[in-house]
């Protein structure tokens, strides 16, 4: 197949040695790229039985057949391994430049198997795969890493762990241009396990692609959509980190650690507030993106430079270290942010970790006093965490953890991933979302309900999804959270943003898959319509299901936290709830939409998704 | 469900009463309206072993869910019932304002069952069905019987047969508005064999929608962007009329009982040809619609007048009664046309059967002296073949049967429908399409590769499928013919004209199907997407499958004519031949693609369409 090269880098750590690892042609028809070949490689490599932090658990880097194309979107990786969070097969993504040197390395991926003896780092520079020493980078935070490697390796981009990954925090993240996280289910850590400090990629060997000459001509057409729509305009203007206003408003804006849907200071907070505004000094991008919704900040909290190239905060990192933990200082959550990206740590769960510590001290469930909103403490615990120092250790391991060895009923977290900065009692769709997804709380897995609603009554026609949908109905919910789910499942596929895609574009009036899925013809000659995008994505969401149901998870792993159950106390979502036999048939008419029994898919199920190879994978307990 | 009434009036001539007969939401859910309903109807309420033109066939008038909203190129009904001509279930669309007084009666269609006990005429008015006596109105012309009924009926609209239904000829069709005909599987003989000489129907009765401002919206927009386009407003200059030099060019337009691909006469039989503009006078439409593609012709030939009321011939009625018997005078082919709407005649039909005798006449084959190309000739077969005299008789039982008497091998049917005007040897997915769909030869069942060639390398992305097609090429066909035989069938089923939709205005780079999906849910509320809508039309396809399958039609049944073996002898289709192991090998791939054996729809299949009710239904031979 044209638009990938076919092939993987396959290192071994325990025998420090590289090979080629040929990926069917098959498969990429199949599962395209991304989330889909990384889950197909794993699902075929993996037993089930391995420990994340494991030396037997492998870690996989993935491009797709957009990478390499320089489309708008497509600046992103996918890191795909089993997670310490869920102790599943999950997926990450990063932003930024490292995706484009990748793609264009001679490999469509990099396998990591095993664990070196001491501290390594890899190379894939000029075609060439070589692990080398790292044990003098070994303990740097990641930028500096990147900054040392950068030195020696130019015009190579660099992926690198921090203290937190080498910590083995259970939520470290693997950091590339200084700024970017494949963050969430705690790769940065599977990183650390294995003695990997970081991966330098320049590419320079280009892909054949079906039709060059139309991929360009479509590489312009989005850019022209995208520069001549004054939504996505704005929205690049003051990036995500504006949204913090716009949920407040909606009364869903995750506060004191999800007590409340809105926070009295959120404009003190907001990328778009006057506080912020004094920070502000640039804005960045990732390969070929005209959006430029990344935000550059300057300036000092207690003492501490914030510095530019460490990056600005976005939306769920302000309200994770903000509004959640009651924090109204954006110097202290900026400073926070970027401590999160030196160590390699994650801002979603830092934040809900450190909320949670707030609210257990204040219960005394804790020892430590912690005070709700206290801006020092806030950068104290992001220290603490990231070097496993005191209260830092526990919550290292995760509030799911903890939660269980201290009684507590709050801990904010689905399968052990802690909740995203949206409270899904006033998004009832992303409230399913959360409930169903093999990845624990997950805000990237579909269209959220107050998306939808920009959409109007004439929603996305080629999918089938039609307005207008009202964000607090449970009305055509399920179905709207299955398509959705796999229409971001094709995304990760690809891999596209988020932003030029589903979450922003579309919402903007710009429906992009059609050119993405133009772009893909003309890169790889694959004729992909509607129906074959939503089955491919729906192919690679099984997967997710198909490896969690291996370990062991079932429907009855499904659901949201206690507190989601209790209504809303005040704000434009107050009242509202997620009562237990509501979410129930919610999940009934889900599963029945997916064709998963209680384990997952049926046999059936797998036949029709063209994957009858893994049938009998899952062993269901009562036959 | 909205934006249908839930009910079709149910017929019985035997007893002569008139039931409401309630279709289950669920089928209008899964098969939508038109050929879906009519055909799930059918295979319920017929066992198989009935005769076409017997008692016990039932025969179905039916509208879609876009019938009665005014939406452009909603101006159509179907037609459905067990064809004289197959002797399996076929069906056949009409334009005209039928339809869209058929989709306010009160009823979404009309089943007819039964044979009256003398001529009998239907009324659907204000509400009522009724059945009347039609003696005096027995042996009339179809447009006569029209006049006379609706200066009875003020307002009302009328479809009705001519002498070729009530003499059983088996490619009679059903005539509404003067000169809009049901035509090709002979269904003017199955209303005939029920002494069923009309149907007026009256409507005024509103159908409710889910959203009828959204409705509106959309029927402005259809409009406008009909209105807008230059390639659309081009066609509805000239008509499908026009289309004859363009075939010619070519080297596709049947000519001389398919012996040749060229008419060194074309341009004198063309719609935009200097002799046709002496007789066009105007130019007519159908509910809705502002493309007004339909020609008003004003002439005599031998005499005879040719009236503005019986409308002016269509690209392919000037093909078979023109060049395909030789025929260079437009006059000849024009009154034959008109004849051929007053008696109520399938033009392709009569003109492949004409050129078929004149063949066999000059091989000594038939007594008869016909002379190819012979202006007069032409008329008078058309007269003969109605009123069954002489050699029309015999050839108004079909020229399958006459082939197969006199032992002639170019007689030039599928699955005794002859061809259609256009030679699949320079259209290869046309012809993989001719041979494999359970109508027999029909050109109305999938985009033809020439069409396709003006989409570009872009082609349809919604529908996955991409350009450039080579009309010539067999790369890639089976696949193409699939997804636009489903998009066809879907298209039938809702029920859209194929100029608004899939063969002119897509191909002139407005795709109305968005358009089509989002009325779709302003009518019904029905959420459907780009895999829905093919979903739906393979469900429909395959149900035609089925029925064939009933019948015994195996895919050894599937082929083309001999002839079509040989190469073309010039012009730019020159050299061109289907060969068998060609042909053989695409249709192996297609049947694969549609997940057949060789009877149909595999059980497995039929659980992936949501069909489980149809398994068991195909009696296979070797179980």
């Amino acid at each position: 197949m044209k638009g990938v090269f076919g092939r993987y880098a396959d290192v071994d750590l325990d025998k420090g040695i590289v090979r080629g690892y040929d990926v069917p042609d098959e498969w990429y028809r199949e599962y395209l790229g991304g989330r889909g070949i990384g889950l197909r490689i794993l699902l075929e490599e993996l037993e089930g039985k391995e420990d994340p932090l494991g030396p037997n658990n492998i870690l996989i880097f993935a491009t797709g057949p957009l990478q390499g194309t320089g489309i708008a979107g497509a600046g992103r990786h996918a890191v795909v391994t089993k997670s310490p969070k869920t102790g599943s097969l999950s997926d990450s993504y990063a932003g930024g430049f490292w995706a484009h040197e990748l793609a264009t390395s001679g490999y469509d991926g990099i396998i990591i198997r095993g664990k070196a003896a001491k501290p390594v780092y890899l190379s894939l520079v000029n075609g060439k795969t070589e692990i080398h020493d790292a044990s003098s980078l070994w303990g740097l935070q990641a930028g500096e890493t990147e900054e040392i490697l950068k030195r020696q390796y130019k015009g190579a981009r660099v992926s690198s762990i921090g203290p937190a990954g080498e910590n083995l925090v259970r939520f470290a993240c693997i950091i590339n241009d200084m700024s970017r996280a494949a963050g969430r289910p705690g790769f940065g850590a599977v990183m650390g396990s294995k003695n990997l400090k970081a991966i330098v990629v320049k590419g320079g060997q280009a892909k054949s692609f079906h039709d060059a000459e139309m991929l360009a001509e479509i590489r312009k057409k989005i850019v022209q959509e995208l520069m001549g729509n004054p939504g996505i305009q704005e929205f690049g203007k003051w990036g995500s980190s504006a949204a913090v206003m716009g949920l407040n408003e909606e009364g869903i804006l995750p506060t004191k650690n999800f007590q409340q849907g809105t926070f009295d200071d959120a404009e003190k907070i907001d990328g778009a507030g006057s506080r912020f505004k004094d920070i502000l000094v640039g804005r960045d991008s990732c390969t070929g993106c005209p959006i430029r919704c990344k935000r550059l900040v300057k300036g000092n909290f207690m003492g501490r430079a914030i510095e530019e190239k460490y990056g600005g905060p976005e939306y769920e990192t302000l309200a994770a270290l903000g509004s959640n933990c009651l924090n109204a200082d954006v110097l202290s959550i900026t400073l926070a942010n970027q401590l999160c990206n030196r160590y390699g740590l994650d801002t979603i769960s830092a934040g809900v970790a450190i909320a949670f510590a707030m609210e257990a001290s204040e219960k005394g469930l804790i020892e430590e006093k912690i005070k709700w909103g206290d801006p020092g403490a806030v950068v104290e615990l992001v220290e603490k965490i990231a070097f496993r120092e005191g209260i830092g250790n526990t919550l290292a391991e995760g509030i799911d953890k903890v939660a269980a060895k201290i009684g507590a009923d709050f801990a904010m977290h689905i399968k052990g991933q802690e909740l995203p900065m949206h409270d899904p009692r006033g998004k009832k769709a992303l409230g399913l979302s959360y409930a169903t997804t093999p990845r624990g709380a997950q805000h990237m897995e579909a269209l959220h309900d107050d998306g939808a609603e920009g959409l109007g009554k004439y929603g996305t026609p080629e999918i089938g999804v039609y307005g207008p949908i009202d964000r607090m109905s449970w009305d055509k919910k399920p179905r709207f959270c299955k398509i959705h789910q796999d229409l971001a499942s094709f995304a990760n596929s690809v891999i596209a943003c988020t932003y030029v895609g589903f979450e922003t574009a579309m919402c903007s009036g710009y429906n992009p898959y059609p050119h993405f899925r133009e772009a893909l013809y003309a890169a790889t000659g694959l004729e992909i319509g509607v129906p074959e995008m939503l089955l491919i994505g729906e192919r690679n969401f099984n997967m997710l299901k198909l490896a969690a149901a291996r370990q062991g998870y079932t429907r009855n792993d499904d659901g949201l936290p206690a507190r989601l159950r209790e209504p809303l106390p005040r704000g434009n979502s107050a009242h509202e709830a997620i009562p237990e036999d509501v979410l129930q048939a919610a999940i009934d008419e889900y599963y029945k939409l997916r064709g998963w029994d209680d384990y997952g898919p049926t046999d059936e199920k797998l036949a029709q998704l063209g994957m009858r190879d893994f049938i009998g994978l899952i062993e269901r307990g009562d036959q």
